[in-house]
């Protein structure tokens, strides 16, 4: 492929000639031309000779056995162990805006639990006039709700404040998914069990906690709680994967993923929020003198190229390139992302592959021309509040170096001449 | 949880009650109201006790095995064998819109074939100004597109003509999905070879063929084919599975399954139509008088009640319940879904947990109570050109009852007194 390009002018019709020369090259090319089709159409043909696979009857499905490097992948050195640990959803291999389930990324405290249905009970108690417990069977017996969010953990990006400079898009970005959730509105079930001992619900908390050891206990605003959070039963159609939740997680649509509570089992209405573990020592930012930025709760928008990254290096050749990635606000939907191929000097508006939703995963296209020159790509996102996503540069200068969490700068990939990426700061 | 809803007011209250009750059950029930939550909360602790599993690394996720029932089947004496034959998506047990790929139906006519990347050519010949062969990266150098669309083989719900009435939604209904397809326009593709040799485009063909032993050549219009159709690689974000056409298939939106050819190998511009065995003794409809309706191509609106259904029943006794269902049209956005409870004499308007989409699935909600009567239950869409999906008999009346194909009449389930139903006819 590569060669057939070498030399063509970077223009559609030079692209084209070397898709001729392409598919010729591997099908008698020198005939193309004066044949006609025919001697194509012959060795087209002889594809059908693959024989074929019958219908499965009861196993599951599984991608193809040629894409069996598109999986996620932790890193050895990042966690003591794989119990209390993450991996990363290959972003860099996928288009459009859902994540497959397989491949989405894992993110537990005290490791995924295996908690049947009948088992599972959800635990409402505190200031509420009744206290219940209902089980799974209740739970799909209140109105349900449809909505497709994005779930980014708190820490994503975060090795790349000190500049570790993971060499692809999935270690540096991949802790995120974006899933269509079944379930119910937290709402309606706090409205079960009735917040009238709560008094004014402005300044009340949800506690809530999962039934894995770590219980992973998080103080939720009443407000938010109130808002559009969600249990959710079902993930992209189906029942939550064990690693996601199974058989029923808290959604809280935008915000941190650790707020995401799985295998959720009680929520208790409180006076104030329990200032546990996860929102005190953990997910908050200390600043350079020494306090912490807490209840950071809402991730701003942040968008990522995908292709071509270090893990997606162009293979084509010169001439037409489809610049590619996500981009994603917790404050509401993306309106526009823009692309630089030298480092942030200049921007080319990127396309939208569709008008962007509400938290939830958009996908940007650059359809532009390459002729191997030397990229320094970046992608910016703006949301619907006037939010553009800032540099390194200037999120370090607010928040300092001692950071893990919620950071959103601009990701830079360096492309050399032969179209592989590398992940480079830019100053 | 049956016992103990029994003879409790069908109203949410006594829901609560029930709730309360079921909770109490399993932890000592005697002691709630007494003792206040914490009996609860202890037995809730236990759960902690489960081990959890540490992140995968590599590995392609699995649903948990207690959900190894919500698979793709097949039913043996349809069809001779494996190599030629479908298996039904579990739309009994999904919710939502989104069908993951892993049970995602598959119909295949010579099996489905493993085809790499590398070997993959597309041909494009016929009336273009230049014929020409992509390979696939040639492909991927095209601008892309998104769009989450529903598949629907044209046999779907076509055993319920003479009224097999399998029991299951899965059998009645299940030859179709909806996933989010990720490629390029087919448009872009025939521009690339020009279609000026072609002249007047209102009467020209696009004559398609996969790279499988049966080809599955099919005729579509040039007016179909340059409007929306698209090659897609990915599907809900990753590859394409096999069984889906890896690595690339076209995607006809709202028209029978059939025409979204897999493995797509060539297209030929034509001036006329192949009529070729799949568009003329296949996927045509015969009438009382022997003649046959053909060029059918698109899936009118339709809907079916999955839950409750014959594979999923009501188990929770009395008081709420959620019927729900999906719907869907080849001819644009589903606008309303009714649901009758008496075979059709009522119908109540359903609550559509989104705005309908343009030839995607739509997910529909009724939120009831059930005090154990029986029900006739129907659903029935109605589409943004006014479109109302038929019942059975006035289907009949207008087809008789050769048809096999383009079966989209209304659905009834009779669900008794311990809330188990099955598949029946009403006249």
């Amino acid at each position: 492929m590569t060669t057939s390009f070498k030399g063509a002018k970077p223009s559609r019709r030079s692209f084209l000639t070397g898709a001729m020369a392409a598919g010729g090259a591997l099908a008698g090319a020198g005939a193309v031309k004066a044949a006609g089709a025919d001697p194509l159409i012959t060795e087209v043909q002889d594809w059908a000779s693959y024989g074929g696979d019958g219908v499965d009857h009861a196993p599951y499905g599984l991608p193809i056995n040629f894409e069996d490097d598109v999986v996620r992948r932790n890193v050895e050195w990042l966690t003591a162990g794989t119990v209390s640990s993450i991996n990363f959803t290959p972003i860099h291999a996928l288009d459009g805006t859902i994540t497959p389930a397989g491949c989405a990324f894992e993110r537990h405290h005290s490791g995924a639990i295996e908690l049947k249905k009948a088992d599972y009970r959800l635990m409402i108690n505190g200031l509420v006039d009744t206290e219940m417990v209902f089980t799974y069977d209740d739970l799909e017996r209140f109105p349900r709700v449809n909505q497709t969010y994005f779930l980014e953990c708190a820490a994503n990006t975060g090795m790349e404040w000190a500049g570790a400079q993971l060499n692809g898009a999935q270690f540096t970005h991949g802790m995120i998914h974006n899933m269509e959730y079944s379930g119910i509105s937290l709402r309606s079930l706090l409205e079960e069990a009735g917040l009238g001992k709560a008094g004014d619900l402005k300044d009340k908390w949800l506690y809530v906690e999962g039934a894995d050891a770590s219980s992973n206990g998080r103080s939720i605003p009443m407000e938010k709680a109130l808002d559009d959070c969600m249990i959710a039963f079902k993930a992209n159609g189906e029942a939550l994967r064990k690693e996601h939740g199974y058989p029923a997680r808290l959604v809280v649509p935008g915000w941190e993923g650790n707020l995401w509570v799985k295998w959720i089992r009680r929520m208790e209405v409180m006076d104030q929020p329990v200032q546990s573990r996860e929102e005190t020592s953990k997910y908050t930012d200390t600043l350079e003198d020494g306090t912490s930025r807490k209840w950071t709760w809402v991730m701003d928008a942040k968008s990522v190229v995908t292709s071509p990254s270090p893990q997606a290096p162009i293979k084509h050749g010169h001439g037409p390139l489809v610049i590619t990635g996500l981009a994603w606000s917790g404050r509401g939907k993306i309106t526009r992302v823009d692309i630089s191929k030298d480092g942030g000097m200049t921007w080319e508006t990127a396309r939208l592959a569709a008008e962007g939703q509400d938290k939830a995963l958009t996908r940007f296209y650059l359809d532009t021309e390459w002729t191997g020159e030397e990229m320094f790509l970046q992608s910016r996102a703006l949301d619907e509040t006037g939010y553009v996503q800032p540099t390194k540069a200037a999120l370090r200068e607010v928040r300092g170096e001692n950071s893990i969490y919620h950071n959103n700068c601009i990701q830079t990939w360096y492309v050399n001449a032969n179209g592989e990426a590398e992940n480079v700061e830019v100053s």
